[in-house]
């Protein structure tokens, strides 16, 4: 059995802070330690660097069927950036289509991402069409490892559900113990509103951005926890972005309530006055859109009071042409960002660098969270005796830029580019094997594994 | 040096869950691990039982000074009754004397404390008379590690400081990086219901209660809270025990604040139905009160939301004779409650046995937290190398019944006696040593040392 | 000219009370005074009396289609009835018919009314269909005295209109100065209640209550208010009966909106305990159903806070034949309850009487707030010269005794049989003529009129 | 008895609007009706004009004590420009001095007012010491027709009371019917900032404001309803000037709790960008301060909310010459502002000729809310039969220009220098007689009575 000493580096997870040596044995931590020795082991010196738990994104979109086309971040790729960025567990949206079952979803995402991920991953149920077929699988998925169900509140159609949907749903998920999550935005308004720039000939990113005002996230962020509540299923909101939708939750929680919140990093880190370029608005365009700063400052202070309990990414990345198809109309431009990749970098940099979190709470929300709140702890989501030594090893004062041309996501673009950020991830491990070093990539194609999970311990 | 070998515990902290063994050399651990050996090491097996963090109490008062007389009490016989209930540290008030520096309060403190602890423990500076002088002062106590300042909103004469002392103490206090905790009741409204309800005639326990309505803890809650927004700096809650309080807090959050609260033990499971008892209604006497089942609920509820962030005890043991002093008149009964040693087993009994809160969240509540927020991180709230081998061992499954007649507290009688409980600490480690095991006494008077904390990093 | 001469009562009005005399000439108020004399005018001594503005009951529904038959009140029979209750206008709720226009709905609706109609009536427009169609029409109707336009969020498939539908209509109504109201419950959420209560065999009037607990009000009216606020139109709930929805009115004033609230007399007075019997369960079976004591308190509580503006009926009368409809299944139970002729008497007993409510508010609730708020301002809604000479006369201390016996509703049960109130409305003028005098009806069909509203002045 | 008869006229009230003629016998209004005519009655044609009730100022402060001198309106000089400004009638506020009865308080303030008075008058009593004394002498007050009590939450040493009394005070008051006022702001915080303030040589009235920041008062004002609440005492809150503390009665609402709000004008119509400018700051020197456009929106909102029910002045002026005495610490600069004149016209102009309220809301919070809250209605406050003939009558086309060397105050300068206002009040009648007409004053000195007040009827 292989095995691999990384020596004094500093070990940081949510509750721990030292300077020690971790021995990995096979896929697992054996020992931490201090003076730490084990003959034969490959040994890491990580001297002045920060170690920590890999990071776990909740939400990512990996060769997502969309309109003919896929979003273009395989299973393979995707995995491999997220690995590239100190992201060792992703999980990704199965999505039902309406009038099908969840198992045959279940098994066409299998399909595309057994023997092709390169880090592990898991998936979320989108269930886009509840029935009493779909009722009777929701038992299924649970004992398959999916204990989670993601909602849609828009895209009438295609993806939405309605409330008498929901309230069947988030009653079948309780009585089997999972949780229930939602894209919550108010899809209907969104529509009428897509519909009438575009009747005025309102056709640039812009008005992406000005079809889904704060209302439409805070009012289904609302209903949301309204249903959850009247249900009492543990209930998650996605990509949560704005003021308004955070109010919600907190108004929440005078009636006993918890409703678990991620948001994702663009929101923390970018603003709206992107979609003012026309030429490149269409970068940003995803769902719900970047908001304004105040948002951010809401989105910062939700972290640190308790209340942002996930920072993700919602990658779904589309080539610079695949954008295009919405050039002369924002409604048709494929929703979605790059991110996968820079989430631990960018957070780090724009947040414990500059004193607004703690290396603690940056673990907390990068990785920890999410293995407790998706059943991955704790196997996943910290650094301990017999967990996944999925690891990141984490150079604090290295500066580096962002940059297409050196990212390792499938997608021509960057979100991103030229931002320099100090603290770089230099080496990553994934059950045990060094995954990437030094910006090359060391486990192959299939190394990534389909994790079953357990249900909410948070 | 010493060493200790735990072997095959169940390690559960706020972030980690593992069966693994935990090596201690000198009061440090150095090594956590699988099948760890250690020549010469004392080894205790803990199989089947559960190691965690030592107890951090941030709220007890011993040999308190009041009416010529102390809380029963002293820094020895509180500080390992703490460690017979699995707490290993406790910060004490110090409480300035009006007219007085605060240096000389600290002097007094210190010399009751030094020598005598069995446990570790810290002060709090509570200013109670904040003028040029002892606003000098302030960054003298943060110098010698006393970085959180208490203030009492009640207590008019003796203790209480108003708002114009409290806004400029909070400013003070934030300059130097420091904390700012209140004992947050409107005690002018309390001091006119109590002489009302004497010149009533109204003496029996049932008026402490009736004079301190819930409105006279949310008020002050939301004063406190306002004041601290407008100064920017961090502020703590004690003993918050009511729904109305919280709501303060939950409030706050809508303006981007973060307000740290500490609930007590007794909170989440005694109510004031207790005062109904005539005879024994003196045992419950403390401020605030005990509240109703609604407020357990929603202090139970605000756990999980991480809006409730300490479970202390506000340890305020007076002898039955001492409380007596107010047997024809609750103005004059000692306020407090004993609580030091049976904190975490009330908890964990209550809490984790019943499903309310993880493993994780117990952790969390009775030691992490407490260490991040006043300053004792990473030394102390975790189990990681390096930081104090300050370590509880608990069996799960082993009822045991809370009486005086086996408690270890210096007071005469118990608030659970008889309360039969599931899971009970059998050892105890403080800095590497033995400190209590199988009921017995391992360490000597002396042994608890005065920890200077920092900052808050939470 | 005829012309009348009412001597001596006090007249109340929302601003004023004062002994003296009102002249009568022709349909308007000419003079108001002491000592009034008028040659040939009718006298009528009102010693002892109550003179108050007639009632306006903004919320009716008269010969109401209804799954092939229709609500057993036509125009002449219900307005005939609010006349012999104080109440001198009506205005019924227009449906349009999906799939067809505004303007035929409209006329269908006048055709029933047209010469049929005791009292005056208006129409409200319910837009179960918003299209390009009927986009156009809002001018139309606004053009033709209908400035206020009804939405459904519930009863899906017959009524209501989705939010895509919504904001499209709030923006076109705001266009044109109108109103909208909405009858805010979760209609998905209430059909899978039902839906489920039925699949489990629980099909007594109990289970029509629980299956509109109150979070399917308090939601509807957050969303509701949500989308007025984004459109910035003029919203007004319609029947709303619960602390969780007022909650929601209350917190939209936080961002300076002002939504109006409208409450039905029933929920008032009654409550859901109501439900648990079982053979009678049917007379209260009505959308929203009644509610608890705390919404009862919330509602008082409401109107003196100004933010319950009026106090209508809804009135929907069935025939308990009807009702039998659903003796095996609630959800076949026609809605809706008998109230037109009480509101005003029940109003008087229960919150005059009792010191809830002043006289002038009691006139506010029952008259002019809904004449300002509706467009009928200052022609109705107040005593004042030139204002059409709609009064009630009420003796305050005549006690008397609710039956079906005795009321003029076609309806063949009492919600509120043997209910004994203290005040009694004697006299009823209309335009300049005695309506209603000691129990007998002195007007004819036709005499009622269609009024055109205006806009809001509130 | 002298009659006039006021023709032609638009008048309006909180509840009508109709052209006609009012006739005037005596004090009181006899007959309002078209085509009156009177025997020897004094006709005035009131084509074209408004006619309103005179409005009632419920916050004024004339020849107010004061650092040796006085606010530099009397009675005689206040009442008269009230009355030029269509102000009928005004409230004083008695300031008890600590130590003192109310009942010696009272004769000296009716002592500077008796025979003096141009304008009617009552008082508010401002217990700035509650004691067993003064406790027995809320009854008494009642009784004297003083039925609303002012505390203070500031102004320490000098007129504040604490809490503990705050409680007292509303429990003693409650039990006899009356109201409680509060000048709601934490003292004890702004007396800290004041003090930092001049420490720092920060002198200028921008200081003035920025030691009043919108804390100290949302603060105090939740307070006091919080007190108000635990008593059940009715609580209104003066000269409310922000959003937060708007927000703290908004919240109260929850609660069902109603408590009353006024505003003043120059709070609508002023901002602090005005302490901008060091040479006149001292003019807008007045506590609260003039706070910002986001708070203007807010109190424009409130009224028609229902939410902030009066608008007064707390006219309180001071000849520049006393204002200088701050000229150089902004603390010293004696606190008022002179608006007594110029409410109404303000209002109009602002107001209902903008569209943002009514006429009928512009007669119900400049005169008959503040009757229905003070006991003064229905004999003020309202045009009905019997009422006092309180009238003014307003040309609502006239512009006219704010001067000093124009306004009626005994003031020598003006707030409002240069202001162009459309809507003229031409004359103003006050019991049955023409008080000012044209610009003049017709009647003297003595005139104005004190006005014994009844309970809150609103
Ligand atoms: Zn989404
Ligand atoms: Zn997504
Ligand atoms: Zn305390
Ligand atoms: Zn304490
Ligand atoms: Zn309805
Ligand atoms: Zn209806
Ligand atoms: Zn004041
Ligand atoms: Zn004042």
């Amino acid at each position: 059995m292989n095995s691999i000493l990384l020596k004094n580096g500093r070990v940081v997870t949510a509750d721990s802070d030292a300077v020690c040596d971790i021995l990995i044995e096979g896929e697992t931590i054996v020992s931490i330690g201090r003076n730490l020795s084990a003959e034969g082991a490959q040994v890491i010196d990580c001297t002045g660097k920060l170690i920590m738990p890999g990071g776990i994104d909740p939400h990512v979109h990996l060769e997502m069927p969309f309109m003919g086309t896929f979003s273009s971040d395989t299973y393979e790729t995707g995995t491999r950036a997220a690995l590239h960025g100190g992201t060792t567990t992703v999980i990704d949206f199965i999505l039902q289509k309406q009038g099908n079952s969840l198992r045959s979803a279940f098994e066409e995402w299998s399909g595309r991402a057994t023997g092709n991920a390169v880090g592990d991953y898991s998936f979320h149920m989108a269930v886009t069409d509840f029935n009493p077929g779909t009722k009777e699988e929701i038992k299924d998925m649970v004992a398959e490892g999916i204990t989670s169900f993601k909602t849609f509140m828009a895209y009438k159609g295609a993806l939405m559900i309605d409330d008498a949907q929901m309230v069947g749903l988030m009653q079948e998920v309780k009585k089997h113990g999972g949780l229930v999550t939602a894209h919550a935005t108010n899809g209907d308004m969104i529509d009428t509103l897509i519909a009438q720039h575009r009747a005025q000939g309102k056709l640039t990113p812009l008005y992406h951005y000005l079809s889904q005002p704060e209302v439409t996230e805070a009012e289904a962020s609302g209903r949301f926890a309204d249903i959850a509540n009247y249900t009492g299923v543990q209930a998650y909101i996605v990509h949560l972005t704005c003021e308004g939708a955070l109010n919600q939750v907190r108004r929440a929680t005078e009636r006993n309530q918890r409703v678990l919140v991620e948001t994702c990093i663009q929101y923390l880190v970018l603003d709206a006055s992107l979609y003012e370029d026309e030429a490149n608005g269409a970068k940003y365009v995803m769902s719900p859109p970047l908001r304004e700063k105040k948002d951010q400052a809401t989105l910062w202070a939700g972290i640190n009071q308790g209340l942002v309990n996930v920072v993700g990414t919602d990658h779904c990345p589309f080539m610079w042409e695949q954008k295009l198809m919405g050039k002369d109309d924002f409604s048709k431009i494929p929703n979605g960002h790059p991110a996968i990749e820079h989430r631990l970098e960018l957070l780090f940099s724009e947040g414990v660098n500059t004193g607004r979190i703690t290396p603690q709470k940056f673990v907390a929300v990068t990785s920890t969270n999410a293995a407790k709140i998706f059943g991955l702890f704790p196997r996943k989501g910290t650094i301990s005796i017999g967990a996944d030594a999925d690891l990141l090893i984490l150079d604090p004062e290295k500066k580096h830029t962002i940059s297409a041309d050196t990212h390792h996501m499938n997608v021509d673009y960057s979100a991103y580019e030229g931002w320099e950020l100090t603290g770089k991830i230099e080496t990553v491990l994934l059950r045990g094997k060094v995954a990437v070093d030094a910006g090359e990539t060391k486990i192959a194609k299939g190394y990534g594994q389909f994790i079953k999970r357990g249900k909410t311990a948070f």
